[in-house]
């Protein structure tokens, strides 16, 4: 292998509200490093987001200008450049990223575009990429794509566009509950056991009217019953991801369905799901980013060569 | 008027989690005098209430001993001395409260028990006061008693008994969400607006299983349509509330009902409720926790004369 080969092409980003990513690669698609850090959107003022990545990749930077690619929170408003939501339907990422004002002549850096929805309102930073990442491995794919976390969102797609999509905050009610409530003496989240978390999906789907009486239970039941920590987080996650699909029901009844996110996550949803009879596939949520912002470096190569 | 009259015949005190309320009471029930502190039960060890006590009303005590009948998490296990629960279906306050160890001997201090509920399970502490303070007012009340608040209660009262009772987190989950996720940025809880407020309540009694996605839509309907934070606010509260509702219709549903509580709050409550046909009486509730203090120190007094 020649030394060109193992020469940086360009840089990846996944820059969200709590973290920094960033992926080296070379000019055949090849992942030659990986960092991260807690410089996430939230923390950072907006002068400091180019200082952020000089401090994460500075010596990946050489003499020449290297492409940065990013997607995520860093395109808000509040973020490095303001990359203006792009309306529904529409591909997920569209032909040209934003540029992002850079001083250090090593950087050229885009940015990839949000998406949003008029009725309901709705907005999307980040998993557009991912949701590009999985279409350009599979074109032809005409069905819904899950991508759960802290705002989970539901994502139906036809014809190579996002048709729809829902966000449910399903990752951040399930922090709130289990760290700023009375739960948070009785709720262990560290890991999920199957039984009192399908229950809970069963039970949220089939009663969901019932949902505000179901989480002070768990707190009685701890005090009167000393139920176990990791069975009431587990019944917490359960009923919080069964109101998600509750509220889903549209996107996934009938449909083909993708989940794209972290490993254990993935197949919670995954279980919820085949419990109602819906079989899901789970894709890397990460190689979906890299694979999105891959497509994006790609088509930027094409329109300015 | 005799000096007589004016001298303190025993202490009625409230204390909670995150609050103490002592009202200085005579022998005639007229009130001479109310003071609070911040020294609630979550930020005193198990040794420090006491000293709380006499801080807060040390210059009320004389020589002789002071009746003082307390309610609230003050007796739970975390608390002064643990008061343990009484079961449903029960009269609201018992005969005799538990008597906590003071060393200052003009203290004697008598707390009342809390009420707990196996199937499902649930507990409340404090509330049981309220409910005997509405009832030794309205002795052959049959139907529902709400209180709205932090860990809103339901209970269904008969032939003097809390028959059955349950627990809704709706205040501590308004505020999770308000302060603890990406909703802080778009949600105002200083006013409520009837409109916005009574179709969130309509909203999530006839599509409880949408509730999950209404949440996000909130945020979204600020980033995209700049909508007031009052409104989304009031949304917010009435999704919440009408989340209470929906699951608490089997105890409403065709009851004479009747709030307990804060006014604003109450209040809130009482137009959720009309919309429903549901003609509630609202009853302050601080008036009832003294109402039914009041009532345990009568019975404390015949008992120990």
């Amino acid at each position: 292998m020649a030394a060109a080969d193992h020469k940086i092409g360009w840089v990846a980003v996944d820059w969200g509200t709590t973290h920094l990513r960033a992926t080296a690669v070379d000019n055949r698609g090849r992942v030659l490093a990986q960092r991260q850090s807690d410089d996430g959107m939230g923390r950072l003022e907006p002068g400091a987001f180019e200082a952020a990545l000089v401090n994460l990749i500075g010596d990946w930077l050489d003499g020449e200008s290297l492409p940065v690619i990013c997607c995520g929170m860093v395109g808000s408003r509040q973020g490095w450049a303001e990359a203006p939501y792009r309306a529904v339907p529409c591909t997920p990422v569209g032909d040209v990223p934003v540029q992002a004002p850079a001083r250090d002549p090593r950087l050229r850096v885009w940015i990839v575009p949000g998406i949003r929805q008029s009725t309901p309102p709705d907005v999307m930073r980040g998993e557009e990429t991912q949701i590009a990442g999985f279409l350009s491995g599979a074109p032809g794919f005409d069905g819904v794509i899950c991508l759960p976390g802290t705002h989970s969102k539901w994502a139906h797609i036809s014809a190579g566009e996002i048709v729809s999509f829902r966000t449910f905050m399903t990752g951040e009610l399930f922090e709130a509950l289990s760290e700023h409530t009375v739960l948070r003496h009785s709720v262990d989240s560290s890991a999920i056991q199957d039984e009192p978390f399908l229950g809970a999906v069963d039970r949220v789907l089939s009663r969901p009217e019932m949902l505000a009486g179901d989480l002070f239970t768990l707190r009685a039941a701890h005090l009167l019953c000393d139920q176990d920590a990791t069975a009431s987080g587990s019944i917490l996650s359960g009923t919080l991801i069964g109101a998600e699909l509750a509220a889903a029901r549209p996107y996934w009844l009938g449909q083909d369905v993708v989940i794209i996110g972290a490993t254990g996550l993935s197949e919670n949803y995954q279980k919820a799901l085949a419990a109602q009879g819906v079989d899901a596939r789970v894709v890397d949520g990460d190689e979906m980013t890299l694979a999105g912002l891959s497509m994006v470096m790609s088509e930027l190569k094409e329109t300015t060569h």
